[in-house]
């Protein structure tokens, strides 16, 4: 059976070309000795640091690669609370957990206030931000609605109450224009397989002049903030996947806005009473889907038998039997928050596919239903 | 010109059958995931977890996947002193700064003992552990001049003082045997790119009942101590790089046991004024040679010209123009330090290579003694 894969925001088809870029770097030096293997691995590094750089209109002096995107999140909380003895933080209710439980982790010691969303899963533009916060962060697009936050707003208001601002990129990386100077902020988390490049890379921009505590302490690498031999394949691959990125985001949405409407337009025609979350401004890749009677994890797994892989809420916290934080957050009922399904396009993904989820989604929900009556 | 790495103790060859059981997981789902594609990958990342804990003699459950051994290195350090809120540690003076700059960087609110080594670079196995030490690391290999601590004599005598004890064991797996019940250790750090596998994926072995405190935060991956998408190819490569130590190490002993031997006799023939440093137990990979003349990294610099990778003290340092600690915790003074050079064979070293590196040696020797003339 042919598989269909549409649970891009777990993680990504690696792209081919990305593969490609890796491929002679899986074998190779330690990027900081000095022989001319080594040399070579730095080289790898150094250019992959100016595809980070450029995708985010970054200096790449302002990159550190990390293993991923929850290490970045917890570099530039851990390390600016640490750094700056912060004793307060302000983050959303609808941050992805690598954010979350970092802050509340820090409790007592640091004051966190969860800054609320609307019925659109977004905080309002003209949030206030409690006062006294030292270290604001706010995710530039949610995994689970793709609901964008007013994050150059939000940096500004920050800033203006002397905050350093920090934003998990993560979704948006890819999926929409981002660039680190429009949106004001100090901090900006990306990961590589969230864009077609590989896991186990991820990086951290921190403007100059941010202060961070390292994680963990050995080597020089990474000017100190990120000690341990560099994963050089992961890293090209990263470097590879931002220069992707960097040149084909407007196409992916272009294409993406058309599967969309395909796809919403059948589903309202087939399945009329499921509800899709559509936050005023969202990635154009995912939707969210609320059904009346069945729940996510009976579709998920009746799809999956389908040969159709999607999600509910997020995969970092699969396993838990916990609804999403972040619907909950928007005000759905409990009972609600678990009758939801994520259906999340990526950059291959096809109309052929689109049919093929909506064709089983109607089998599935077809057979749920009979099974309860 | 045909290139001779002689520097294993920095990074290793990727071996090919590790490389071929990695390609099939560089495109993989999410191992969180609930699909098939999520199942396929844990069920992948489960069973490198067996091959990792089958080397050591331990149990899957105690073995937790890092980025490498520096993370795994800072968790076991950072993350115990956090759980125990312990007030004093001890580690040996020729630790990698993976774990030094770690223990250093708690300093003052805990305590720091350096032990002692002798001029052969060992910790004695009698060294008196200073009372009130909470936790103590010792690693098991040295990467510098490849001498064994006595590790499970250290351990009996930490226990009996009520310590947790931590072995950072990278350059020892896949070198010598290796087993977590004969060293008696409650923690053990190891990587897979200094035995044959990959950069980006280490793991730390934590005994069960010993209590940690991750780095981030996040979801549930790793039974909470290291959240964070599995970097699954990196795994499934360290896991097979497991399986090879497990079943070659021995066969890598024999053959380093002749090139050593090989390469000493050549060496005492040809310049019979270098000294070989040789701790009574040491890894037969690692050769550390001290020059009356020259510097070392002079003859780094020609030997890479003659198509021959070495390294001077530890990759991880390159750059910092310090002489190595090692070296210097043994006695050496700061210029005999600068005069030394690491010489490290790997599993698919050759007679050839040695013999390339001896010759590249001698001519290099002979150049930068002829200009100083």
């Amino acid at each position: 059976m042919r598989r269909v894969y549409l649970d891009g925001n777990a993680t990504t088809p690696l792209d081919p070309r990305v593969r490609a870029a890796m491929e002679p770097w899986l074998d190779c030096g330690n990027a900081s000795s000095l022989h001319a293997e080594g040399r070579a691995a730095r080289g790898a590094v150094d250019r992959a640091r100016e595809q980070v750089a450029a995708l985010i209109g970054a200096s790449p002096r302002e990159v550190v690669f990390t293993s991923g995107a929850t290490e970045a999140n917890a570099l530039a909380l851990l390390g600016a609370v640490r750094a700056g003895g912060m004793r307060a933080a302000a983050c959303s209710a609808v941050e992805h957990p690598s954010v979350l439980r970092v802050l509340e982790s820090l409790r007592p010691a640091v004051e966190l206030h969860l800054v609320r969303v609307g019925a659109d899963g977004c905080v309002p533009a003209d949030a206030t931000l409690p006062a006294g916060a030292t270290l604001v962060s706010v995710m530039l697009a949610n995994n689970e609605t793709g609901a964008v936050m007013p994050v150059t707003a939000l940096a500004e208001s920050a800033h203006a109450a002397g905050a350093i601002v920090h934003t998990d990129a993560v979704q948006a990386c890819g999926k929409m224009r981002v660039n680190v100077d429009e949106l004001g902020v100090d901090m900006l988390s990306l990961s590589g397989h969230k864009m077609h490049g590989p896991k186990g890379a991820g990086a951290l921009f921190v403007r100059r002049g941010v202060r961070l505590e390292p994680l963990a302490r050995g080597g020089e690498h990474e000017r100190g903030l990120r000690p341990g031999t560099e994963d050089v394949a992961a890293i090209v691959g990263l470097g590879a996947a931002c220069d992707l990125a960097a040149r084909e985001t407007d196409a992916r949405r272009a294409a993406w806005e058309g599967l969309r409407t395909h796809f919403l337009a059948r589903l309202a025609a087939g399945l009329p009473d499921v509800r899709a979350l559509a936050p005023p401004a969202a990635l154009p890749n995912t939707l969210c889907l609320l059904f009346p009677d069945v729940p996510g994890e009976a579709l998920l797994a009746g799809l999956d038998l389908e040969g159709v892989a999607v999600s509910t809420g997020s995969a970092c916290a699969s396993g838990a039997a916990e609804p999403s934080h972040v619907l909950l957050a928007m005000g759905l009922e409990r009972a609600a928050a678990e009758r939801s399904l994520r259906v999340s396009l990526h950059a291959a993904t096809t109309s052929e596919d689109v049919d093929a989820c909506l064709n089983g989604l109607a089998r599935v929900v077809k057979r749920l239903r009979t099974a309860r009556v």
